[in-house]
């Protein structure tokens, strides 16, 4: 459940009734826009302003795409095991391998630093939509995109004030185009590693039990923020309740849902799935052959690639769960009714003519997507050569020639207020590994290949004579992007210094860019721009017709989700709510990904059976959401949420209440856990407020 | 162009015009109902049943999936070399790589005897469509399928009359249950290679040019059948004709199409796109991971597995061309279309009320088949254990207990008029690698367990509390399946012999079997028989409307196609019909797959360069016409059909005259091949009948 990669989403609310209103506990809302008078209605509970600004300061981003929250007066955070293996695993050796082992720091002093990990925290929203309609007005195509970036960086610029170190501001497009919303988050990039459980813990089952439920996962891993060296000390923390909710209670999630596209449209919906999701399934599938072959070849190969295996085969099932909405009959047809509803309420109202040609002109706009996307994807997006190395090089160079423009003419991803992201990223001292990389990028150029096809004249300049294999190994051996000094050096000089550069990355990179700006820039012309102006005209139809007791489509900023803790029904079976720790021992078979680790085995005598272990609720949440903390009315952590289920997935498209449900950690397990297997009483002391 | 793998072939003729009248060069013509008005019509030229007769005994099956051909009277047969590739792998050694290297054998007596390859000749085609008809009249389900079994078993065991040595008979269900023919068959399983060029000649550009044009391929292989230990004399054959066809010229195709499902429902077409095409991609998209890394291991390793990523590749491109035919709007309204009409004639016609419900029986059967797919694929289809032991074992293990029963009443695959085939494969002494087998079974095992679920009561059962990856290597290692003497001792013993077995392929089909035949009885019963009888009954309105001047879907047996050499329109470029030899040295790159080997480098100045190499022509074929010979009127040799174009896979559902092309190596290539590159003068005079 950390974000998955896909397209920046697009739309507007709910689907089910066609009436525009939110079922029960459907919504992921703004916090500046809680359906109190709904909540009252439904569950006899309206929060005031003080607890959504409490909420709002506990909460936590992690940059990469997960959720997060302060647990203690300390900085102490709590986020999945999954939303920080990453660090996990760059802390770790072939000889001290705590993705196996796990990792428990005795003291603070023993807390570890994770390379490359910010944290964002939301203190502010401003409203904005004057400003960025009135610099976009009448503009269209190319000139729009421009209008667009430049009034983004400008504001973001002045919002962050030149303390870009502590502050980062991002331009929040709500509503597509109806609501446009300045966030100003506080920085945090010293996170340290204070506990995380072996990953047989907090991922029992593996790729087979992922999405699903009945559920044994320990899906958990606290760090703790520092400032100067000192444990970051704040007011607003979730403190720990580890008696749950009871049945029937209201709880919340406060998180980042990554992206939904509920007001797609259907011809966007039907791209969706035959252009995005089937290709990338059979790529990343070929992909997850490759790797997991490649693991096979020694133990060292099979630590390297953990990480990567993971996110890619999260990354198969979120797809394939979200192929089984876009392909359901039903599905489709309820949304074909929706789009037929709101293209009649058009063409019965003069005022919204000019909409009308609206939705064609996305199927027009998505055509040329499909043609331009090969070249997009390998050129632009760099899938031709993915790998870290490229990655490296494609940001030194595209640094060096946007830092020589003014803020507002450049490629908003390297806007003065997003520097200091793509600095952490440069400058990331976590290890990087040649024979995986090498892996990684033989396949890039070999799916590349047979992409734009072996005639395709950047193909013939950019692979020559040689083979993808030995091409891909020949550049990782001359490389020395792999040394955060050079990179350094790289970083500080300016166009001239990479130009005379040897390395075949930056090479590569440099050679490249011509032809993936002219390619991105018919992208944004032809695809981009307009499905986002026609995309904001039919929400304009939408806020007329519904008004906005809505929520708008996810967009990895913070929102607040609520329900109740609730099974549902599959077929002619009930799924039970709760899960119990004696069922993760039923589950143990000794072998991977069956196996639970040493510890609970030594545990199991003092450990409460019958304590909860994980359970659902039917809560309104997707991708991006991973880590976000489950509460109460009071604000007591109740849960830690990890995922959702198979149904969840289709929560991109419509939120079906009857069976879309998350997936939570108990807040008593993680207490007991921490007490009886991992022997760490100061962190309970810590949680529990004592 | 090999048969690609998936479901029988159902269904009838045509499409554009929705009249039911073939377009200029669509039809699959069984030799004994050939168009004559049209083609004299449209070509003016209308064969004589001598012609038929002719090039019925000229043309070859190769039981595995391709077709050939005679091209002497010596018995000299031609095919492609991906349809031999498999012999010419089995013949070669670590140290003796044929698919490197090629193979010429010098003289008769170096001619290699290939393991397990039969080939038939058609003979005689009898119709029984009373007796098969009067057998199952009004029978529903279980009842018809026993009935058609038995009917099936009698007539195929008459027909071969006790001399399965030499002969096999095949049921061939023409037109949907709409006549029923006797094929009856000369076996020939001595084939001997004769010649077969580099693989890299053969195939130059690998998977990236397959199903592309222009092309440079030298796909031809040449065995010779034996019998006796002597070369088979025929009377009938094809002599060659050097100069290739004229423009405009008619030329025809005599071979085996495997399957078209051009007569499907709507339903069936979204079903196969959903349940089939797609979920396949998927998994083989992983395993072709899995197996290119496996290859990367050692050069050993990328030897023996180097037709195992052959035929996967080759699958997977022609899955993705067929799902790019049925995800294309424009065919599927077609479809849509042409059903309604369908609909609109039955309701229009009170006699055919009882068809009326067809369409939705076949859409309720398939629902059903999505529901028992898993189930039925992994256990009884063997997916869950594709490696050739258990394929040895299954045959083993089902042929006990089937010949224990009277013929009518064994499964069909184990009929007596069968068994010749299964003890040929049965007994097969090709080499089993075990490292490569452990690789596909491993990958079996998890994804067996990935589609049924951990919690499956047969993936318990079967796994146990064993990793696959464990479990594999060692079933593997404790097989004595690999002993073609140990075969052959259990396939002459009894059911007893084999419940005495300890080997672990045996006890684990053994342990199957009561499960596995379950779960094929229920989809016999709730999917074939349903769909089955549906489309028969969709069939009898189609015959009613448009009479009997239409072509039967293919069904892996003899027919006629016919056009003319023709390129095509591509966008708006125009794809020229023919490719030259100078073409293919510009293609080399001197790195796989662009490399030519070093004997077309040595015979460079001596070739002449301007020789039609590769050429395009609008005839009508499918997977499993890879290798059939393409003739001129006077039955000469003009060419050998190798592959289709992307747009040709799209023809398992309809004909596209505009775009559907037929790619061939020219005759003129073979013998300048013969002469100036492979030094094989012997060779050439044989076929050219000097």
């Amino acid at each position: 459940m950390r974000i998955s990669y896909g397209l920046v989403a697009l739309g507007l609310p709910c689907l089910l009734g066609m009436n525009g209103l939110a079922q029960a506990s459907e919504g992921m809302w703004t916090l500046d826009n809680l359906p109190l008078k709904k909540m009252q209605a439904e569950y006899g509970f309206s929060p005031g302003p003080e607890w959504s600004k409490h909420v709002m300061q506990s909460a936590l981003r992690i940059a990469g795409g997960c959720s997060a929250s302060f647990i203690s007066k300390n900085g102490l955070v709590m986020t999945n095991h999954h939303c920080a293996s990453e660090c996990v695993e760059q802390l770790s050796t072939a000889k001290k391998d705590f993705i196996r082992h796990g990792f428990l720091a005795k003291s603070r002093a023993e807390e570890l630093v994770c390379p490359n990990f910010e944290m964002n925290r939301l203190d502010a929203i401003t409203d904005v939509t004057d400003q960025v309609k009135a610099a976009t007005a009448k503009l269209e195509g190319s000139a729009y995109k421009q209008a667009r970036n430049a009034i983004q960086a400008q504001l973001t610029s002045a919002c962050v004030g030149g303390d870009s170190a502590h502050i980062r501001c991002d331009l929040v497009d709500l509503y597509h185009g109806g609501r446009f919303q300045l966030y100003k988050y506080r920085r945090f990039t010293d996170a340290r590693l204070v506990w995380a459980p072996e990953k047989a813990a907090a991922f029992l089952g593996g790729d087979l039990d992922n999405f699903s439920f009945p559920r044994y996962n320990l899906d958990i891993t606290l760090l703790r923020l520092y400032e100067n060296g000192k444990p970051v000390a704040v007011k607003d923390f979730f403190p720990f309740n580890a008696d749950g909710a009871k049945e029937g209670e209201i709880v919340f999630v406060a998180g980042h849902p990554g992206s939904t596209e509920r007001q797609h449209t259907v011809a966007q919906l039907e791209a969706t799935r035959d252009q995005n999701i089937i290709p990338n399934l059979i790529r990343e599938s070929e992909l997850r052959g490759t790797i997991a072959q490649f693991m096979r070849s020694s133990p060292e190969a099979n630590r390297i690639a953990h990480e990567n295996l993971f996110y890619l085969e999260n990354d198969l099932k979120a797809r394939q769960g979200r192929l089984k909405t876009l392909q359901d009959p039903e599905v489709m047809r309820l949304k074909q009714q929706e789009e037929a509803a709101l293209r009649e309420y058009v063409a019965k109202h003069p005022e919204f003519q000019h909409v009308a040609p609206a939705w064609d002109a996305i199927a027009s706009a998505l055509q040329a997507k499909g043609e331009l996307a090969p070249e997009y994807q390998a050129l632009e997006k760099g899938h031709g050569f993915e790998c870290k190395y490229f990655a490296l090089a494609r940001h030194l160079v595209r640094s060096a020639i946007e830092r020589s423009k003014p803020n507002a003419e450049r490629l908003p991803e390297y806007a003065d207020a997003r520097l200091p992201e793509i600095e952490l990223e440069v400058l990331d001292n976590a290890p990087v590994y040649p024979h995986l990389e090498t892996v990684n990028l033989r396949f890039a150029l070999e799916k590349m290949r047979e992409q734009l096809g072996p005639d395709h004249e950047m193909v013939k300049q950019i692979l020559g004579k040689t083979a993808p294999s030995a091409l891909a190994w020949q550049w990782i051996r001359a490389t020395k992007l792999a040394d955060v000094a050079q990179r350094k050096k790289l970083w500080r000089g300016d166009l001239k210094t990479l130009q005379q550069s040897t390395d075949p990355f930056i090479k590569l990179a440099l050679m490249l860019e011509p032809k993936a700006r002219e390619v991105r820039a018919r992208f944004e012309k032809e695809v981009e721009s307009v499905i986002q102006k026609n995309t904001a005209l039919i929400a304009q139809v939408r806020f007329a017709r519904d008004g906005l007791d809505t929520y708008p489509d996810a967009t990895f900023s913070l929102r607040l989700s609520y329900g109740t803790v609730k099974g549902w029904q599959e077929g002619k079976r009930h799924i039970h709510p709760l899960t119990f720790i004696d069922g993760a021992f039923a589950r143990d078979t000794g072998s991977d990904p069956f196996a639970l680790p040493p510890s609970w085995h030594a545990a199991r005598a003092k450990l409460n059976l019958q304590q909860p272990m994980n359970f659902v609720t039917d809560t309104d949440i997707i991708g991006g959401n991973s880590g976000s903390p489950m509460f109460n009315r009071k604000g007591e952590i109740i849960g830690l949420v990890f995922d959702s289920n198979i149904p969840g997935l289709g929560g991109a498209y419509w939120f079906d209440q009857r069976s879309n449900r998350t997936v939570a950690v108990h807040s008593g397990m993680i207490i007991e856990a921490l007490q009886n297997i991992y022997h760490a009483p100061a962190l309970v002391r810590e949680i529990s407020g004592q």
